[in-house]
């Protein structure tokens, strides 16, 4: 028998169910304890784990738990933690916890049993499904409880005496724990700033927190640059810190000859990592909960960047919790949208068919839940604790609204998809093609040559955002694409974009129209501006009219800002997709074309992960090289396509 | 304003799920955590309470909680735990709490504002709701996570030292922690016995355990009898307990001129106090698990004993638990007919409307999984994951069983009254009719005189079970009805009933038919026969025919049976409803009935509670005299009817 290498296991979904609760009960603000806004779902309190088995020799096994429980093992009951005797022969062991306090998990390593993915775990009121496992949880000592961070012991890189005590500077953004020593009798103010300004204003930083030499030393996790600690005694008041991040790798790389991009990129990449811990965050300092919009995005960059499903897949989980769905993801009915078309992206992307199986009843579920509460045109409206949001900014939402319909379209068409991998009928094909007549009928105006968002204003209002989804979607075709382009994406008497979350779609689906340079100058200009006004992670939003600490500001408070964004990398998905060209053409990126584009720059150097291998494109004007080291790439120029064999170097003229 | 007394609040159900969650994770069996076998809810992790009210003047106010959050007030946040000033004039206040560990809860007692049951609360994902309290929690200090059990000092009535150790007997069986004081490096094994024999035979004892001087001292509260400390130096060990238990007071009472049936009452009493604890237990010491099948029976009997709703509406919540369904309650289907039944009486009897839309939800949802699962015919049948139990002896199960049609009838019966309490409408009495038919056509066999278990086996056989039902739920009518008399509950050649459950319903539906009697004479047979054998509690089961240790064996255990079990106490139910003859006529039993009937005895005097107030029902032959404190009393006897006026003191002859 190969015996596999043994791990902590537990009821699938249960580890991600419990730290998304842990993470979404950490938000602090103003010195209060600041509620997830939201439902969220706690773990299982029991489970059964089942597993067949022929030992080969006597032996025996130790159920290793922190839960409660027991082993139902040669007809009798055995508590956990002790050993037991396996004689040689077949047998069933069933493995039952329960875990008040986090969820039930264990761990068997023995010469006869481990504990591995082959078994199964039921929760009692369903048929049994694969265990829940992770790295990083593969010795008797690990515990699921507790999140697998790395960390790194991190030092101010200035001290400096200001009035109130001393402003500790550590040289850039970053996250994690605060250790602070406070003298016996005496207490200190620690202001957490991401910002010199911040830090340095009590009653307007988000974080911050009085402690005195008997609370616990070591302080929970944090963004911050600055941190101020006020004391009579400040100098007496020790303070170290550690750098607390997921260790994962970039697997993409990018470098042009121009210099403020290159920044930009490395700029990016840290500040993606900022927020890709237990999930896609937000932002690190407000609100560090897992919104479903903004982390589409993030599946889209990490797609790229890390190249590694675990984040992406962490996250969806977390998103998806338990049914029953009572309100949208996020009370957002776009959210739940995004969260049902990445499923379809991410198995696109990966071709992973058991993770897809694991989340498959909860898709289902929510669709349906999507579908219950549409209208009797069947569009998307706004019903009781709907948040109908699309973005920030000036949008006729006095209907049902063309951008969420286009979004349904796309819910349907990832269903489709999505029940086909697994061999499911069900009309979602229908209902598409009938929403896509729909909305052509009540959204298309004619004489604007536009969607508009909705007709049920009479305001005939064309956004930038609804028609952006057209192109981004594919769902505007032919003439109709082109007009859309006209009338909406390039006209300039259109309402701008103002949030940097909806620009990142807007800046996509220029570059699919073959506008790169239009990004290009953006980054420059948005990017390098951030970069000028001395950012060491990409903000929130950035504004370049505004001087000093106007910068920080936002959502009404001086501080509200976040200056860690996730949403804020997506130069990394533009130069990767369209400057570097390189993109997945069938499940899983088993073929792929390499389609590069250097816009303005006259040469470039990337390195981009694409299914189990990279492409390396290589471009000084006017040649590009381009190598793989996995078969399936096609090298794409205008009509002219050239397969790519893994291990040869391949030279291009383009331009 | 008149200012109403300040109790802690909390998401509604939340007090009954959490405590649920706890009871359901503390069954202990040789040395092992037991785990329940079927799917537990957890409480909620966040909620957010909302109240609008006017300040006379100015004052403060401090969120009192162990959970975690902020209150929003004044148009700022501010930490819990906290004075807020507030000033004169009309405010709205939002507490946002979460708790990880146990539930959101909190305290408000101030001259301004006080938590009361006028606060409303909403878990972010449902409209809002009345919030939930429990008496006992009225003050700061005080812990919802924390039940408020009574505890009295119990003392060891022998000490004997045996073999191995010290036995102690506490006199009768009892429920509480112990309390172990053990010598510095010694170490000792309790053993819990409800007998002598379970006590003194540790490998074979279901609750044991080793403990050394580092110990928690004080141990879990556990069922016993007897304790048996062993160990080397027993006389070192220091030992005493405190018995745990709900201070709710018995409202019935009754005693007769037979000695041995006015112990039988104290026992069942002594009985169903030990298992009416957060929730209606099986028995004390295995499984105290929440069952819906026994506790329907303790609803009835805790109606007329303690006349009390708290246990009932805890056991009801509890046992609803929290959508989704996906197995029956107690994976028993007629058990989750039992709770909607149960909804329906336990709203006749008390008229609580404000409970009953406090539960309507969660019992639609059930009704809906009930239907989900029907078959072509519309009947209950077995599908995956369920148990078709009623009743453990000898029933053919094969097919459609039709005891489960007639609990599906009184499910239709009970929600179109429910429904019709609240106003909705539905095709409850549409279904209830149809069915009725329909069961008459598939299971009624016109040759046997009675009604078949099952249609499908072809067996045509005739249990003594299914035809009780169709006494007990008036579902045979007319003809039908004397014919299952004489063919199925009169008739001695049908396999007897076994089990002391089934039996309560038997003896009921006996008593439905006038033949008191017969109750009685078991009443002295079974239940004075354990008295006999020495019972100090009801035992799960008895078997005149067994000797000795033969009693406590059960389920394949030596000491596998309980010997403290609540569906023992059906006496008390028996008594008050036909002997002394009380019962309610209308909702929340505004009018009601004496219609007393000595049977058996000479002489009795009971008094019983009904609606608001009690019965007095005194009798000696040939006389009785009623009194009572509440109007709405109609004095029974043949077809003379007589109405009873609140204070005055009636004589009847009968008989």
């Amino acid at each position: 028998m190969l015996m596999k290498k043994a791990r902590w296991i537990w009821y699938r979904g249960d580890f991600e169910i419990y730290h998304h609760m842990l993470l979404s009960c950490r938000r602090q603000e103003y010195g209060c304890d600041y509620p997830c806004q939201w439902h969220i779902s706690r773990p299982e309190v029991s489970a059964s784990f089942i597993r067949d088995f022929t030992a080969e020799k006597d032996g025996a096994v130790r159920v290793v738990t922190r839960s409660k429980g027991m082993v139902r093992f040669g007809g009798k009951l055995h508590p956990v933690n002790t050993e037991l005797r396996v004689p040689a022969g077949e047998h069933r062991i069933v493995v039952e916890l329960y875990d008040i306090e986090k969820f039930p998990s264990f761990f068997i390593d023995s010469d006869v049993l481990v504990t591995d993915e082959t078994w199964t775990a039921e929760c009692f009121d369903r048929a049994p499904v694969p265990v829940g496992w992770k790295p990083g949880f593969f010795s008797a000592e690990d515990d699921p409880s507790v999140f697998p961070f790395a960390y790194e012991d991190i030092k101010p890189a200035s001290a400096e005496k200001i009035p109130g005590g001393i402003l500790y500077d550590f040289g850039k953004e970053t996250f994690g724990p605060v250790t602070v020593s406070i003298p016996a009798g005496e207490s200190a103010a620690l202001i957490y700033g991401e910002s010199r300004e911040e830090a340095t204003e009590p009653e307007n930083a988000l974080v911050r927190e009085t402690l005195t030499s008997s609370d616990a030393p070591v302080r929970p996790a944090r963004a911050f640059r600055y941190i101020f600690v006020m004391s009579e005694n400040a100098e007496k008041v020790g303070i170290s810190a550690r750098y607390e991040y997921l260790p994962i790798e970039d697997k993409a790389s990018f470098s042009c000859d121009r210099e403020l991009v290159n920044r930009v990129w490395d700029l990016c990449s840290y500040t993606f990592r900022l927020n890709s811990r237990e999930f896609f965050l937000d932002g690190i300092k407000r609100d560090r909960w897992v919104w479903s919009g903004d982390a589409y995005q993030s599946y889209m960059i990490a797609r790229y960047l890390h190249h590694d499903p675990s984040v992406t897949e962490r996250t969806i989980v977390s998103l998806l919790g338990k049914p029953p769905y009572r309100t949208h993801i996020n009370t957002i009915n776009d959210y739940s949208a995004y969260l049902i078309i990445s499923v379809w992206e991410h198995y696109f992307a990966t071709g992973d068919e058991a993770f897809l199986r694991s989340v498959w009843d909860r898709v289902k579920e929510l669709y349906r839940f999507i579908v219950s509460r549409l209208d009797e045109n069947g569009f998307v409206v706004r019903r009781p604790g709907d948040w109908i949001f699309i973005d920030w900014g000036v949008l006729d939402k006095d209907g049902p609204h063309c951008a969420e319909q286009i979004l349904l379209w796309q819910v349907y068409r990832s269903m489709a998809r999505l029940a086909g991998v697994l061999g499911e009928e069900d009309d979602y094909s229908v209902r598409a093609d009938a929403l896509f007549g729909k909305i052509h009928a009540f959204f298309w105006d004619r004489e604007k040559g536009a969607y508009i968002d909705t007709f049920a204003s009479g305001k005939r209002f064309v956004s930038r955002q609804t028609n952006v989804f057209a192109i981004l979607f594919d769902f505007a075709e032919g003439l109709q694409k082109d007009r859309v382009i006209e009338n909406a994406i390039l006209n300039p008497d259109l309402p701008q974009i103002t949030t940097p979350y909806f620009k990142l779609y807007e800046l996509l689906a220029l570059c699919r129209i073959g506008r790169l340079e239009t990004a290009q100058d953006y980054i420059e200009s948005y990017w390098g501006g951030m970069l000028r006004e001395g950012a060491t992670s990409v903000w929130e939003a950035y504004d370049p009219t505004q001087r000093g600490a106007e910068h920080f500001a936002m959502y009404g408070s001086a501080f509200g800002k976040s200056l860690c964004h996730a949403w804020g990398s997506g130069p990394i998905l533009l130069l990767s997709r369209y400057c570097a060209g390189v993109y997945p053409t069938s499940v899983g990126g088993e073929t792929f074309n390499v389609e590069p584009d250097p816009g303005r720059y006259h040469a470039f150097d990337a390195t981009i992960p694409i299914g189990s291998g990279t492409v390396r494109v290589k471009y000084s004007a006017p040649t590009v090289t381009v190598e793989t080291d996995v078969p399936g790439g096609t090298f794409v120029c205008g009509d002219a396509e050239t397969p790519l064999e893994p291990g040869r170097s391949y030279r291009f003229e383009i331009r």
